[in-house]
């Protein structure tokens, strides 16, 4: 098991089947990670992004400060942290990230937190589009690095039909209520 | 079994798991459907969302025109159907949808045709905005009716860990590969 990198022009497979993610961002030293739905292939290549983020979150102050964010794929077993870093605000509570058992790594050359355990990770660069930020608190990333978990995805393919239902990811509906990825299906031509 | 209509502060919760969509749109006597993966909420209310339309997509010229389109939910027995308004073009075989066996509908009062067979509907006026259109392919519209078979949606709630994998929502990856929407999941507060 370990952590691999996803060639860029592949990474819009990370987020493809539409699963709830969290995003995370840092500026000097404050670190915080919110949950969010509304994220979304925008290109294949080069790879972007877009994401909803509400004007409240202070997630969304720090990538505006640092330019920068990642994005990240939970597992099932990590539902109730999604939950937890998405009703918190880290302008209420500073501790939130130890309260929702949340722990940070960081990969090389990428000053961005990423959140253990998710099957998956986008660090995104901010391509700025104030009118969209201020009137829809819709943002636009570059992919900049992707990575994943290689017993989750590997060479370009999820492998949700091999994995125990924790270990699938999350489609987030509305209060606590989610559905897991489920079978695969190939269609005929 | 009916088609029922959804509030629009609730139609958010229909493409929330983000499930593979078709899109639809009519100017004059031209109908095309395509399939798409890249559609988000943007808004719970009033009611929008993004989708990306590709400058080659024969509906996106039709959109342009007529101002106006629908996001409709397939289940995972039209997967083929997806697959085949997904790789056709209207520009190249103006039978498309007799070959895709894609039979549509209409509700009162909106010229916006709609595919039989779905789960859900949502009919969007489009808000023009020709930087996102023209730079990144990105259409903004609002909600202004939303409907669902109540055999999957009732109630404000998705009803799949009632349904068989036929009746499921799909999500996208590449090819002809879909994963269908799996077990509801109640993570704890």
């Amino acid at each position: 098991m370990g952590i691999c990198s996803v060639p860029l022009e592949k990474s819009y497979r990370l987020l493809n089947h539409g699963p709830t993610v969290m995003v995370s961002a840092k500026n000097d030293y404050i670190v915080d990670v919110m949950a969010a739905s509304w994220v979304c292939v925008l290109d294949i290549f080069p790879a972007k992004v877009t994401a909803v983020l509400d004007k409240k979150s202070f997630t969304r102050q720090l990538i505006e400060q640092s330019q920068k964010f990642a994005i990240q794929i939970p597992i099932a077993k990590q539902a109730e942290q999604v939950i937890k870093v998405g009703t918190q605000s880290y302008t209420d509570n500073s501790d939130k990230l130890t309260d929702s058992h949340i722990e940070l790594f960081y990969q090389d050359n990428f000053d961005v937190p990423l959140v253990k355990g998710c099957a998956a990770w986008l660090i995104c660069r901010l391509i700025p589009e104030q009118s969209n930020q201020q009137n829809y608190d819709l943002f636009i990333g570059e992919v900049i690095g992707a990575w994943a978990d290689d017993r989750m995805f590997d060479r370009g393919h999820w492998k949700f039909d091999q994995l125990s239902d924790e270990m699938k990811t999350l489609h987030y509906i509305a209060g606590n209520q989610f559905y897991i990825t489920g079978k695969g299906l190939i269609a005929r031509d």
